[in-house]
């Protein structure tokens, strides 16, 4: 087998190196949030990208023990207590494109919108005019706006307004905010949720439609190890079981 | 179904609140560090308590695409594109006592052997003497002590000396250098590995032995997040076929 | 990297064998179960041997939405529809020692208990009792014997009544029945439960005590695949939010 | 909240039903094949029905260590030993539409152009021709055609010779093979392989797309168990440790 190849890390007897950087030197001047950056673009962020990514990370941290992930966390806690891997990876199973990966279905659509824009000539606003009656006539949803449970999301003016004090709003900032006028004029008020304010400022730091989906997970990642360790903390094994109502076949004999 | 109960995280329409304080506020003022600090401690940490957890999280956040957690992922990453979760939640499953949980064992070892100190009225010279002594009789092995892939670990340094800066070293630290000495004397030389160097200072933050494995699984998602989204980029689907070789029955005929 | 080293299955440009066997002929001359059974004991079952792993596998196929497997994977159906193997997998990870487990446990017990029998040559009877005496000195559990949900298991007469009609009912069955009339009369009434029934067959049918677990995974899949489909087919995503009362810190201020 | 619902199974203090089958029938009179029929459709195969189900499962059971189901359970055994859970789980997150979930690809390919057909009055001949171009025309995979592994598949002409002698082979059947041919007259010469066999069968069998997955799912279980199974029982833990050539960064001071 050829060996696999990679950019991330390296090691020899004595070192570990991440993106090139000895982890040593990282450990003693660098952030987590800043390695995490690292990580995934390569460079180490500036103090302004640090302070956008650590709110971002903190913005979707925990949800209460109810949202899917974190619930399902709980009921692998409650059936099975030799692996705490085993409910923290089951947590993580649960987010899809329905549970915290609208972010990066917006990011797509953003990028979708400018890549439009620029191709086209056209203004950021004609292009997120276009996406909304696009989506209105194929009724698709559109990821980022509109809320399922906050009728307004005060994280999402917490990132809009970070990232403009740090010169950090862009054109996926500006892209959004002109799709959200579309919508209400053209469909319905559907205001920006929060997944749509991190999908507009990870866009805005460069980094590409799967981060809004790797990025909800690491931040969730410490809600959920918090969330099993309370379960193994404060409740038995074999707490939980869902009450379900039966609606199929009568009791039948076999033929 | 009785709801279930939790003390981590709440919200109502508008607001969510994280072990009390509004996420919103978290988001302006604090790190995502100070965020996991919070979750699992119900408080946050000081600027020393912070820099430590930093540091942790960093020491395990990658250590090559060949590593166990790394290579799961990038293994499901070639069979199932459709879901990124299921690439990290795989990573994670590699997670046990044999990687990423020495550090959640040496955290029981210091905890009873500074329990035993306590109880006994020794010094905690003695109750580390008196934990090699055991393990040797039983010939069990000691978690946090000796080399698997490198032969000194500079993590373990920086851990240790940043633990002192910061007034942070106390029984943890005291018992399992103790305990390497101890350990030299009655066995052979086994140094502090990085995961007996993170444990004896989660221990002296004041996180129980869950914490070792639970924050482990904390730094490695930013480096498994890393390698899934390089094994998508980089990677055709399907490339990965490991080499087998075959000793079992050779061909025979059905009875 | 060495190849890795198996006996279980081998294939070149056209055939694929199963323990020696063309697989093209185990698709015409025998069944599914017959395969399991291959697969782990590197021989064919003959007739009854067969029809007691039929019968193990279907007692453990599904037990209501609502069990942790169950409910576990429909909660990651509903927030993750990109991927059915995610929602299988979670269910497979609520399976543990306390859910799904208790079989292995119990087939070590057995194990234990016939190993006590032979080396001191003392009668199984007297192995069983000195099982229980042993258990309630150590206040521990005795797993497969007691009820969880079902005041008597119809399943674990159908199980030790097959096993007598089809002479597979050894050591196992007997020193779980010398174990059930222990502890009713040194601790109390504790029926012998589906766990208990299909650890003592599965030990009588020469399996090591893995696959107490492992068979519960076999069987169960069944109806996990069967709950996720109906999750797909008759609930819309996101439909699931467990109730949640917080009773943690009031709202605060950061300091 | 509210109960969840299902037709699937309920139970009592002492029964437990499946569609209505009180399961201590089920395990007296029926195999575990029957049940699995049973659960996805909602009544029981006849002799040939089980026949096709028991050789589809026996045909995608195992294919080797190697395999990425089967080494991504191997790795997570290796570096866990905590959960047999977990190391099973992983393996089926490597099952998706690259590994192991073609068929579910070919049956919507199948179901598309039989419902074409009927719609437009067309022969099965021509929707699979119209099937072909469409594929060529938009260079699309076509799935279940064409081999990655074997040059020719044994498993195809034994699930097809079969299909005939049960006289289950129909429109899904006629509409694949149809499809090989206009294939190989329009692109290349691209043979049936198990993917597609399975595929076409199920569909004969009148089951829904996604079973080509799920039943892929509970096949390859048998195998998984297996080889974790043979994990733990050869190999030491942590044994695994795949080759890996750094490409990135070469050493650098932090900024």
């Amino acid at each position: 087998m050829e060996p696999w190849r990679t950019a991330l890390a390296t090691s020899d007897a004595t070192n570990i190196w991440i993106r090139g950087y000895d982890i040593a030197s990282l450990m003693q001047r660098a952030t987590f949030v800043d390695t995490i950056f690292l990580l995934h673009q390569g460079r180490l962020p500036d103090k302004n990208e640090r302070r956008m990514l650590d709110a971002i990370l903190i913005s979707v941290a925990d949800h209460g023990a109810g949202a899917p992930s974190c619930a399902t966390a709980r009921l692998v806690a409650s059936g099975n207590r030799q692996s705490l891997s085993a409910a923290i990876a089951a947590g993580i199973l649960a987010i899809g494109d329905e549970h915290g990966g609208a972010g990066s279905l917006c990011m797509e659509m953003i990028d979708s919108g400018v890549q439009r824009a620029r191709a086209e000539k056209i203004s950021l606003k004609d292009a997120a005019e276009y996406a909304i009656e696009e989506a209105k006539a194929k009724k698709t949803r559109l990821p980022g706006l509109g809320h399922r449970v906050h009728s307004e999301d005060p994280r999402k003016d917490v990132l809009f307004n970070m990232a403009r004090e740090c010169g950090l709003a862009k054109e996926g900032v500006a892209f959004l905010e002109l799709a959200e006028v579309a919508v209400r004029e053209k469909i319905k008020p559907l205001p920006i949720n929060v997944d749509g304010a991190l999908a507009a400022v990870l866009y805005d730091l460069g980094f590409p439609p799967a981060a809004g989906k790797l990025f909800f997970i690491v931040g969730r990642v410490a809600g959920l190890t918090a969330e099993v360790a309370e379960e193994y903390a404060r409740e038995k094994a074999m707490r939980i079981r869902i009450p379900v109502q039966y609606d199929g076949e009568p009791p039948r004999e076999l033929p």
